[in-house]
């Protein structure tokens, strides 16, 4: 049996919930445009290609072909790709090689391998038979230099209307949040790192 | 051929790029634990459940297998649950179903069907041959006080050792954060949805 306290939360959950229906009807039917997004996941907190990773799935289960590049990463075999590699109709995965640039010094050499990577990408950003390209760890490469931003905003911007794009990495430069339409910043509370445990794969790789 | 700007360009880069392996480095050889971990994602912006799936595409690269509840959301089919159901011998995937409760708007009904929701996340807690475990939205149905925070903390906490937990949603409670070890604020900088751009598939859902 109700007690009168619970009848009275119960009634006030239920006018607090029509409230936020009417306020959440009202926005889903002033977005009705559709098109291509540019998405931006940035920030020193973790999730930020896992986030992509899940876009990938998302977009497999809607039947759509995906395109991956990962800047930067490469040194060490990750999980993702070890999964993703598994189909390779519906996914073209491509990897930068070589880890990241604090292992190698070498500034011409990570110029030349991020232009590289840029040239695989350019032509997935030009293919429509892709519903999702996903650029991870391009702000890494954007944040070195090793690309020109104004280059790479000029050919995000002239793919195919429907495609989707997901960019990654720490310190998105601002001619690339200019042009998102929806940007994350993914805000470090804590990490396990910090607590003295190393990267777990199936997480951090 | 360089100029003296590159060279002493390429010269700051080596400096610093060496320096930041050092710090890695030390931080690298400090984190040598291993252990389940509890991870959250939480905040207002994009990227919360979809970093939750990268994971679960993680895991199963690594070989694992994985459990995933989806709390509150169920309405609609998903890309995520189309996608990781192909996989029946590696996801164990279950949806709560009703979709929100704004729509629903029926209190009662919501803390059954969460609370059921519960009794299977707890099955998947205690089976030692899942290497992860994903609670999606799981932090809506804590807000809400569907399910009770210190009975949930209790049985994230009595879950296998090598077991990883991942927590999404909104308003994750401080009792959750203080249990976790890996927690990201994932910051709202600026959504499609606030241009006119409907939830897109393989995006949103």
């Amino acid at each position: 049996m109700e007690t009168p306290d619970d009848s009275s939360l119960a009634e006030r959950h239920r006018g607090r919930m029509q409230r936020k229906k009417a306020v959440i009807d009202a926005r889903i039917d002033a977005a009705d445009r559709d098109c291509g997004l540019i998405l931006v996941a940035t920030g020193n907190g973790k999730g930020k290609s896992s986030s992509g990773f899940g876009m990938v799935a998302r977009a497999l289960g809607h039947g759509m072909k995906v395109g991956i590049v990962q800047f930067i990463k490469g040194a060490v075999p990750t999980g993702e790709e070890q999964f993703f590699r598994r189909f390779p109709d519906e996914v073209r995965f491509h990897v930068m090689g070589e880890g990241y640039t604090w292992n190698t010094q070498d500034r011409d050499r990570d110029i030349e391998k991020a232009q590289a990577a840029w040239a695989v990408a350019c032509q997935m950003l030009r293919d429509r038979s892709l519903g999702l390209v996903l650029l991870d760890e391009l702000n890494i490469a954007l944040k070195h230099r090793y690309l020109d931003v104004h280059r790479v905003v000029g050919d995000l911007l002239a793919r195919p209307e429907m495609q989707h794009v997901v960019v990654t990495g720490r310190a998105a430069p601002p001619e690339l949040l200019a042009v998102a339409h929806t940007v994350t910043d993914m805000g470090l509370i804590k990490h396990a790192f910090s607590q003295g445990i190393r990267a777990q794969p199936g997480i951090e790789l």
